[in-house]
């Protein structure tokens, strides 16, 4: 492990060796750029040599029935100036996280307000992020509803049924949006859990058949150092751990998923490369599509949580990027990436991000 | 207590069928509107059938002296402007939440000074608020000094003492004000607390006595599941205990409180309008005022605290409209509702509250 | 120690009678002053009888490679607004906290990139700084490496070693830099730990050596009630115990710092000052310049940190003035004292500083 690391390391410093042309570090190039600069910085002044590339991110999770974010509550006129600034930034997916979390729901879905103990919620959601995609040309994914107990309690096939009824009433109701291109399968899971693939297949496949097979996507955590699980005293997964649960998992779900994008926080940064190329090769094993989740809040500050650093951010896309990840999504772009974001690093996060990119 | 939660949701869905007119999803209406109204979203834009009116906030507690809130570090000029946001939205009454608490105190109180190890403040906070209050026509509650320690460790004399000759001080200097309307006795307890209610009490009465009968006002907790005692493992009370212990509580300090407002964040969201329901039937026996003390911070999230979400608001709101609530003050608004407030959630809590209210 | 604790706050009354003449409180000329000042609210409206001056802030440390605080993301426009907001508020002297943290670097550092498993930066922070400090006309101390392992580890000649050939290489690449003015020993401690004295006495040495005896700060902290460790149950240590190790600290580190700025917000405010009054009794003895690091986040709060009340700030000020500090540096400007600042409380807090100080 220490030595794929430290080859994952040295890739880095190889590459930027070539990029700076036999110039490994940027001191003569920055005094000298200081001289002429000094009243006119630009992006680029005390840019050391670039490194790293990084890949771009083109989707993003919308994290309106939210488990540990707090709200900040935006109206719809909110909403479609921050799907513009998702468009600026080069964003064309946005990802309901969950159209319902426990009693929580995210429109007033009748097939779960007719059995569950729901509160009735006051703005349809699915209807807004629908209407806001349309108008942005954005593609939508739909999140399934999480009871937030059935799974939890073994009771597996409630939890599907509930899912099946809600994907037959939602693509009923909001099928007819062209931006409706995905289903999201929101249960998230790091490892082998009894059944819990049976849901992610079951759901899957019905979601896909309703709708003239549209995408699917599944967002898995990495049972890594960051988990509270690990955190807790758990044992970290090794990669080859990972690797054999999830071979595992994956044949399970064949035909169910299209595309498998893990939450790329859970473990360190030097860390990060080594799962990501073991992702790919399942992904590729099985035909499915390898994103990564880049995280965009920082899960290393007594504050649980604010924005990421960018050079964090960065290495992190750049990890993804030489594991030939192919697209990434964000979680997520309204309160972590914004410009809008009531949380202000995020704006300038935004600012990092476009710098970087040319944007 | 499950058939009673059924039914407050029933209720409110019961409520939603007749303001839909037959109608209980919004669904035909939303895609209606989102023809028409694809570059014009209003406030109404996506809004499910009103099912929840809910009830208005009149009244909000000032957290300067603070214990678990950081500071805004607002002057005067920051206050005169809130203070405006607040009359804006219909608040007519301002309760300071304490003038002291252990080594803090809000404006130079001799009776404080001269006996315990105070800290010397550098603002007169009690002149500014009643200043304000007079200038913007607000009523203005002055809560009592908390020694953080007398009453924890059994001194109850002491405590009582302290704030008999602060009511003294601070009337004979203040009670000019027009805007001094009540008194607030800020020690928080929720549940029999051996001689809690003395000094409820005997504060109480003295305030009242030397003010002309000025209105005085609790704000107790119930002792629910998000209480740090029954997160730490203590049993939370039923609605049942919790209406046997405060008929004794109330029972002792018949004459000495004019208004009940219980903090309506420690149970949870569907446990609400049972306890509300309980707390409006003992006030009714006492002859007291019964008010919700509706917090607008969340306590769900990891980051204690941030404003609350729009849709909890209105639930809390709806719950104590339908159990009778007489009226609802904050915790607090300049913090988590409003457009000045250093947390931008809570500029969009304040439009969203609007914007539902009409105002 | 109560007694000492009594004599301080006493102290500080004494002095508010003379400043006052005569008259502690400000009762009469609050209640006048409002009758004009109804709709013209100035700096001094409400404003005690000025007991406090505290002394004024000339220093702040950087902290890009950050342990506790979350990243700003700003980029070089945002940082050159930033020194021109300090030096509005007499800031004249900026301390980069570290050049590096465990995997975290501040600049391509040759001599660590070689041989530790270390992240490529993408930005030359100590160029920028410098730059900036140039161009405003301010000193910048550079501070040392940590390795985040090697010293906790017992590794001492590991860490001096790193942090020697860093400093050969940061004098020959920056040197020239007119704004190079000191260097600062960034590894804390609190209390006599073996060799770490050893850490301050080596490199600091080596730092005045290469560099024409440029300037060295240490910033230890006292282990009070609010450190990490005593709040998990480890014994505070009395202002004798502390007295006592740090008068062997000093004397084994003679030669190798200038200037000794213990961290202020470990212990309460009241017992700050007797902990101030030894420290510079200390540093007299061993010939030490000391200043006062004043931290202007709050450490009272469940979030950990937002910016501290201008209260609380204004106590240390004066204890500090009172202790005969030489100086004070802050912790740090850009997150918590600034009107740059993603915390909009900073910006207050700057206001609340510049009407004081009537700057």
């Amino acid at each position: 492990m220490m030595n794929q690391r430290r080859n994952f390391l040295k890739g880095v410093l190889a590459a930027s060796s070539l990029l700076a042309g036999q110039k490994l570090f940027a001191s003569g190039k920055a005094i000298e750029s200081t001289q002429s600069a000094f009243n006119t910085f630009n992006k680029d002044s005390f840019v050391t040599p670039n490194v790293m590339k990084g890949m771009p991110i083109r989707a993003t999770f919308l994290d309106e029935v939210s488990w540990d974010i707090p709200h900040q509550n935006w109206g719809v006129k909110d909403w479609d100036k921050d799907f513009l600034a998702m468009k600026k930034m080069g964003i064309n997916t946005v990802v309901m996280i969950r159209s319902g979390l426990a009693r929580w729901i995210a429109a007033p879905f009748e097939s779960i307000l007719k059995g569950e103990d729901v509160y009735y919620p006051p703005v349809d959601l699915v209807e807004m992020f629908l209407t806001l995609a349309d108008k942005h040309g954005m593609a939508f994914y739909f999140g399934m509803y999480d009871s937030g107990k059935y799974w939890i309690e073994g009771k597996f096939q409630k939890e599907i049924d509930l899912n099946m009824h809600l994907i037959d009433e939602v693509w009923k109701k909001y099928g007819h949006h062209k931006s409706f291109q995905g289903w999201y399968l929101s249960q998230e899971i790091s490892r082998r859990t009894k059944n819990m693939s049976k849901i992610y297949a079951e759901v899957g496949k019905h979601a896909k058949e309703v709708s003239g097979n549209l995408t699917t996507l599944v967002s898995p955590y990495i049972h890594g150092v960051k988990t509270d699980q690990v955190m807790s005293g758990d044992k970290a997964l090794s990669v080859k751990e990972h690797e054999e649960e999830w071979d595992e998992i994956l044949n399970n779900v064949q035909g169910a998923v299209d595309i498998m994008a893990f939450q790329d926080g859970q473990v360190d940064y030097h860390e990060l490369y080594d799962y990501l190329v073991v992702n790919k090769k399942l992904a590729d094993k099985y035909g499915i599509k390898c994103w990564t989740n880049i995280e965009s809040f920082d899960r290393d500050m007594p504050i649980r949580f604010l924005p990421i650093k960018w050079e964090k951010l960065l290495l992190k896309l750049e990890a993804a990027r030489k594991a030939g990840m192919e697209n990434a999504i964000t979680f997520e772009f309204s309160h972590f990436m914004s410009p809008n974001s009531t949380y202000l690093q995020a704006g300038h996060l935004y600012e990092r991000y476009r710098e970087h990119f040319r944007i």
